[in-house]
């Protein structure tokens, strides 16, 4: 464990990343455009946010009462975040000139005493602090802050920080551990990434405290919530539930939850603050307990795709192995959350199993909630889809089969927007001595210091597309530090070279480490050999028993009924492994698509009858196409399968 | 189709069936009296039923206001029916005072002008007939009609039956054709099978005409229930939902619905009363709609066990070949329902297709419903549990693994009471000139006359456990008529023998008719093959894809933990065919067990990991022991499966 690793800001990375690349001039043209509309209330159709308006009228500039969701705050916190992200890379006079004016705004909501909610404000100040079960008001401050930090890293412009500092100041005032401050916690975690961001920069060890306080205080007895409950007559929604106040991690104090449960995004936000707090504090229960939750997740609950959260009821998650495909929630949101988590973890202990995570949820569960013009998005990312079902089953009414415009809970788009915006920061973390360990391969130019020593590095893929990832490396003058790489957990062979010459480093927890004085103009060649990978699951894992699924590199892949036709389920893989890829750059934004000879089951029977005596299963050679998960329904509604039948 | 065809009385039967017989003890000995019970509000610890106390209520005999759901008053009818047909193959008198008081507290209820319904009595008779769709009224109104009528028919007591004409009169004044009646029809059906047994004692043309008025009217434009919303300010709770008034198949007029949807009891009671309406009345288009409904229930959206009803929302048909079997609703009602809409269109066409079905249900999925103590009971009928899914899965919380007392909402129980108290009735059905098709191998003496001769008859078998049946005939003396023996659909071959000669007609629509001039003495056996058979789904059934399910004559089989330990997924069958068939008197409550050779897959796997590179899937041979599906459950909770990997 070392205190001192940490990721990089995203305004020290200049992406030119053919695949991500796009996603994040995509946010930047048309995600953080289109929600400045939406927050304005002016899409036409769309249910309106009302969060600017809340804003305007918690500010006086305009009359009315609170409008929509206790929790529409925090929409304009990520947009605010989203936008700092992209200014750090590309300038932009005229979306800087809204954002300031949006600030002015917010800011003039801000009361006397530093308290920013619009909801209480508009509703009632003396009723403030009576709801952090399910009122979201130190959620809304959390993704608030996470805007304000963005902007001020991105412009220098410290008007939104400082007001938030003041309001966090205020929370810090309120609650705590001193008999006479309120003991509680948020019903929805996030405050905590964004206090331990906030301490990196105002290095003010109460905003540290106060993120401990409240990952320390969670779920001991006697229970706030429950306590709150009975003080403020608040209704707990999860009384006949099974998970009760797990759906909030808070049934247990941190360090005693051994599963993953509850609310899939609440719970690895958590997780991903008590890796802050653990990294930050050099805890190691705490990282203990990180680690035993990474576990639950990524061994025991989550979807090859990286999705996370099986159940719908509640968001939730379930139970162990228990990733039915069909009726999953897999919430584009927990995704996001699992690779805050990731990078928290990876800046506590450099080991791949991390950065896989990571990759997977990115390269699949995440941009699956984006269509690939940036318009519309999914909230549920099925892995198995029937249309008629989603119509018919009222347990597949969640699994949409085209994605959703931007409207009313609209938790999804924005926060893709922030992640994608700030993908930068996910490449790299840095260890001692100036050590620099790659996790994410990412296109791009590349800031890095080591004693004082700017080093330029330059990175050129076609990932995740081609294995080949070249590294030019320009320090000042020359430096030694350990450049390390990350060998997927994919990659089975790979050839790396330095300047040509071939480099039989083995990998440590995954990671090459490249120790040498670096000089400019060094490159560093590495090709992750990307054969088509048939998988399968843990047997425990009832839904994907006797089912492959194919992946390519990081990339999963599913059939789709735009390539396949109908009746995907009487589709097998059959024995054949020979698989023909081909890069098309005319196919859903440009994919390497998959074929390959399977086999489809002969269907053939006799009419007016549902059952009859076993006979030999006939299977006809049928071309199987597979495309990129994260890019199917992007060609109209239809089926779509990832696990097939061998 | 012959209107004269027709079943015969439970009076006409006294069953002597070791596997039936059984059964109908248990309902006189033990459901019917704890059902009394309940009736009264004597179990301790259960949720009251204030059904008894209703009436009093609304007798005047007790003070107070109606309690408990609408629909109560359906219970006492249901029992009273049960009760009815005990009576008509076993005196007890001590049951038959029991009864004629309740009776006499059902009648004090009745108003001066016929009206008898507890709810509107006692909250205000102003408001009756203003929430057809929702309140049972005309529900609760069919099922003391059925009771009624089977009372009256065991015992010749005629006070209930003539309170309830005159209860019948005073509808069929209020509802029909005529511009100043009122258009409705029920929400939950039942009153229009209850009115055509009616007119079967009364001849009265006008009982008839009501329950095909009931059913002609339904689903017409306007639509009453949307027009009583309107006028008496009804929620529609279906608004939201794909099904709406298919909920109560009121969304089309009946002949133009081509899919069996909504709720799966309420369907299958329409079915079952249009089918009796088209037999009356030689109703060639009505047939027709119930041969093609028929077709959608059985053809497309029945499982192997006779269940219907896939949904839990709504209790509902899904759509075609959505068959999940661990969401499944599947409520023994509803097989029941099957069961009556079977022998319904026996008696208007004779085509084994029909009872077939019947017989899936009788000994699959209606009688799983019940404990083999008769003191517990399932609503759902599961074709596979984990129990952990039941306990955490909230799409699967209505999936109990053991059966539950007969509390609250109670109309599984008594149903299965009064079904298997008249299961005589469901043996055979008569056609021209005294023709006798038997449909069910029940043991036991039935009485039938032909030309006003008597015939007795013996059966005797020990289906399902052998496929040997003997029938021996009795008349007064020699007289000619056609005795027609069902082929079952699973059977592959038998042996027919009249006296000891062997028999070679060949089936008609899956019934072997012997024509002969029958004396004294006279005895048919005939001896099916009941080999396991190995079945199979239509392969549009995704979740039966690549699965099969044993059976042995008409019983479907399964796995069950106490048998076969946990983690049954991992079982398949592979190639082996042969079975060891072992009848065990001391296995739940006697049964035969089946062995064999299958499979089981070997689930090593590394540690900490939920995916990895396909390897080929490694089976040790594993015995299997598999019971009748519908004695599952008796041996404490743990899995059970009836498809299992091939």
């Amino acid at each position: 464990m070392n205190s001192s690793t940490h990721h990089f800001k995203q305004s020290q990375f200049v992406v030119s990343d053919p695949f991500w690349g796009r996603y994040m001039e995509l946010v930047r043209t048309k995600v953080i455009p289109y929600q400045w509309e939406a927050l304005n209330d002016r899409i036409p159709g769309a249910e309106p946010s009302y969060a600017m308006y809340n804003f305007r009228a918690a500010a006086g500039l305009e009359k009315g009462p609170h409008k929509g969701p206790v929790f529409q705050d925090s929409d304009w916190g990520k947009w605010i975040e989203a936008v700092g992200y992209v200014l750090a890379w590309q300038a932009d006079p005229e979306l800087e000139k809204i954002a300031d004016e949006a600030i002015d705004i917010v800011c003039a909501s801000q009361q006397p005493d530093g308290y920013l909610n619009t909801y209480y404000i508009l509703t009632g100040l003396d009723k403030r602090w009576t709801n952090l079960m399910d009122h979201h008001e130190l959620y809304c401050l959390g993704h608030i802050l996470e805007g304000a930090i963005a902007y001020y890293e991105a412009t220098g412009k410290d008007k939104l920080l400082k007001a938030m500092i003041r309001y966090v100041d205020l929370v810090d005032k309120n609650f705590g551990p001193d008999p006479d401050k309120r003991h509680g916690y948020p019903g929805h975690e996030v405050i905590e990434m964004a206090l331990v961001r906030l301490h990196d920069i105002t290095r003010d060890e109460r905003h540290l405290s106060l993120a401990k306080y409240f990952i320390e205080e969670r779920g001991k007895q006697p229970l706030y919530f429950k306590e709150e409950c009975e003080k403020y007559g608040n209704k707990f929604y999860w009384a006949d539930d099974p998970n009760g106040f797990h759906y909030y991690q808070a049934a247990l104090p941190v360090r005693e939850q051994r599963d993953a449960r509850g609310h899939a995004v609440r719970a690895v936000y958590l997780y991903a603050g008590m890796a802050d707090v653990a990294r930050k504090t050099q805890d190691p229960t705490l990282l203990a307990a990180c680690k035993e939750l990474w576990q639950s997740v990524t061994e025991r609950q989550m979807y090859i795709t990286g999705s996370i959260g099986a159940s719908p009821h509640g968001e939730a998650f379930s139970f162990d192995y228990d990733l039915p495909n069909d009726t999953i929630y897999g919430e584009t949101c927990a995704a996001i959350g699992l690779v805050f988590f990731a990078r928290r973890m990876l800046e506590n202990v450099i080991d791949s199993q991390y950065a896989d995570v990571m990759e997977r949820a990115l390269y699949n569960g995440v941009i699956s909630g984006m269509s690939l013009d940036g318009q519309s998005f999914f909230y549920v990312n099925p892995l198995e889809v029937l249309p008629e079902a989603s119509r018919k089953d009222t347990s597949k009414f969640h699994v949409k089969t085209e994605r959703q415009k931007w409207f009313g809970c609209a938790c999804c788009p924005p926060n893709l927007a922030r992640l994608l915006a700030s993908l930068g920061s996910y490449a790299y973390t840095t260890g001692d001595d100036g050590a620099l360990f790659m996790h994410i391969y990412l296109g791009g130019r590349f800031t890095h210091s080591v004693n004082n020593r700017t080093i330029n590095i330059k990175v050129d893929t076609r990932y995740p597309w081609d294995g080949e990832v070249t590294i030019t490396l320009s320090p000042e003058s020359p430096v030694a530090f350990v450049y390390a790489l990350r060998i997927p957990g994919w990659c089975a062979s790979y050839t790396l070279t330095v300047n040509n010459k071939v480099v039989s480093e083995k990998p440590d927890r995954g990671y090459i480490k490249l120790s040498r004085e670096w000089k400019a103009g060094d490159t560093i060649s590495v090709n992750f050999d990307m054969p088509v990978r048939v998988n399968m699951a843990n047997p425990k894992v009832r839904e994907d028993l006797g089912k492959v699924a194919l992946s390519r590199g990081p990339v999963v892949y599913c059939m789709e009924e735009a390539d396949n036709g109908p009746n995907l389920h009487l589709v097998s893989l059959g024995e054949n492994r020979d698989f023909q890829i081909e890069y098309k750059p005319d196919v859903l934004n440009g994919v390497a698509v998959i074929t390959g000879e399977g086999q489809a089951l002969n269907d053939e029977w006799p009419e007016h009858t549902l059952y009859q005596e076993a006979s030999p299963m006939i299977y006809a050679s049928r071309r199987i196409t597979w495309v990129p998960y994260y890019a199917w329904a992007n060609r109209g509604p239809g089926e779509m399968l990832v696990w097939i039948r061998r």
